[in-house]
């Protein structure tokens, strides 16, 4: 559902129709101008030829730096999501499952079923504050079990789990001997810092993206922090698939990091503002929904809500937001991202209002 | 083995040793300017954005076009390798199995057998000039035979599969029912100019990529022409995978087909004059060989020879060329890509021949 409603957009966009975009989480900040000038710089350079599969020696080093991992530890990859599907191509069989925490992202779901393989669902509800009930996590564990995905912040929820909760997570996932995916693409821009998974036990994997920190969602760069036994995997796996990163972007995603904390620090204060404004405006209304921890989304309930039939209701009147249901059982639920500018948020905050009467 | 000798070559130039690199069809020349600066300009204009998940309008309208098809049949791929990987993806379980025509690139039999079905090879020999026996091919055929591998101009022969031939061959996979995926990327810049899968029967898949036409290898853009339901599963296989090819990428590559009569005419006269000068020089020794019907590649024999033994020891030597096991049973071969300026083809010639002695 999340597809549909974007390619739907898109096509009405191509038609010339004018749409407010609070369904996709690509921002509308530019990329910034040095990153794209490293990026042309490179290609004039000629950095335009195959390359190591997993990743430019500097660029891993650099991410390594920065999650206190070895280089060898770094697979870089065309999004976050290709880090996603590789690893989950690699590591579950068929017949066996992965446990995602709901709401969840719907590519999780879609992937680990394109594989074959069950997807069990841990559900959070914004009447708990969306907190994960580590028994029912426990629960849900069986022999077949192999992933645990995380997403934190969520994507939906933008909950970050604290830390309590996410130590005793890895303790039951260590217990079962179950590995933990942790996908912290917002991790950098969140506005309460979550303990990465790293932190506390690197036997388990981490995702990152340049997507969202450095608004280069189309530019398809992330990376992955795995054990060096799966990054000779995907090394593999790359060689038969992508080959690797175009170098030029890479050589634009080393840029992004140096200039990490004041692109991020940046990026944060606008998310805030909008954060800020809008929590102010939809909590006066009827809409159950909670403060959030980090960008971009809000995923406010209303009761009685058949959450399809009123995204592609208020995309014909040019508001574009993504059903709950594209996020698990939520059929009471959409998902609102504040990737447009800021003046345009009130007066789309005001035509959902008026459809939701 | 193409990807061990690749990576070593990549170990050793990063510790500091100048190697000439016959090993990669990885052209050295630049990707032309005008190319390079539609990029910057798409970049600038915000083209970073995610988008249409198998390609751009604009795009997929100038292939359909020059490959007199519908845009629904066009899927753009970040480079033909994920084009080969997607699809036989979607169309080949478990248990069944793939024929490869041999001597053929590393990653197709790879990719066959990392989905778990078997590679079946059609061998191809220079005594017989590399001519496909279509009685064999008929023999190999059986229930669980899905899709036939072709490569035209063949990787690493560089031989043109002549237009009955190619013929005989589409006659017997419409009897048999199995569908043709032609991997045609060496063909706009051939010397003699082979017949496209698509001109004999488009039922079948067309496979091609900007990487040696325009020099454009690192650009990682490549597009498959497939029936519209395969293109409907790309779609969501992609979704799930790798969003997007950047859309700066790929304005590139569409300035790139506007420029592609003039620039494909340049570059098969450079490859031209390479292929010419070697064949003049290695004829004259004890290799057998064919003349070339296409860049980049000559794939000598040279009686008994150890081929990987061959290539590491010429490796120290400064020389990288890939042995002939990289593309199966080919011991007694090697691969040389003229991918390097020309004052270097007579001294790397020079060093091969001295090391054969």
């Amino acid at each position: 559902m999340l597809y549909e409603i974007s390619e739907k957009t898109m096509k009405l966009e191509s038609e010339g129709k004018r749409i407010i975009k609070l369904n996709l989480g690509d921002p509308d900040q530019s990329t910034p101008y040095e990153i794209i000038e490293v990026a042309f710089e490179a290609m004039k350079q000629g950095k335009t030829k195959y390359s190591f599969a997993t990743g430019e020696p500097k660029l891993k080093a650099e991410l390594a730096n920065i999650h206190g991992v070895s280089s060898e530890n770094v697979v870089v990859t065309p999004g976050s999501k290709w880090a996603i599907f590789s690893i989950l191509y690699l590591l579950v069989k068929n017949g066996e499952n992965v446990i995602i925490v709901s709401p969840h992202w719907t590519a999780y779901e879609l992937i680990v079923k394109n594989l074959g393989a069950e997807a069990r669902f841990l559900r959070t509800d914004v009447e708990a504050n969306w907190k994960v009930d580590v028994e029912k996590l426990e629960e849900l564990i069986d022999q077949e079990t192999r992933i645990l995905m995380l997403c934190n912040p969520n994507n939906p929820t933008s909950k970050v789990i604290g830390d309590k909760t996410l130590e005793n997570i890895v303790q039951i996932a260590n217990d079962k001997k179950i590995t933990i995916l942790s996908d912290e693409v917002y991790s950098d821009i969140s506005f309460v810092k979550p303990k990465s998974i790293l932190d506390i036990d690197d036997s388990h994997i981490l995702i990152n993206s340049f997507s969202k920190t450095y608004a280069m969602t189309g530019w398809r760069i992330g990376y992955s922090i795995v054990s060096r036994e799966l990054a000779t995997k995907l090394l593999r796996l790359h060689q038969l698939t992508l080959t690797n990163v175009p170098v030029f972007i890479q050589q634009a995603a080393l840029k992004a990091l140096e200039l990490r904390h004041e692109i991020a620090d940046r990026m944060r204060e606008i998310y805030r503002r909008r954060a800020d404004l809008t929590y102010e405006i939809l909590s006066k209304t009827k809409l159950r929904l909670t403060k959030p921890d980090a960008p971009f989304y809000f995923f406010p309930k209303f009761e009685n809500l058949d959450s399809e039939r009123f995204a592609f209701s208020l995309l014909d009147k040019g508001v574009s937001v993504t059903p709950g249901t594209a996020f698990g059982p939520y059929h009471e639920y959409f998902r609102i991202a504040l990737t447009i500018p800021d003046e345009e948020i009130e007066p789309a905050l005001a035509r959902i209002c008026e459809e939701l009467k």
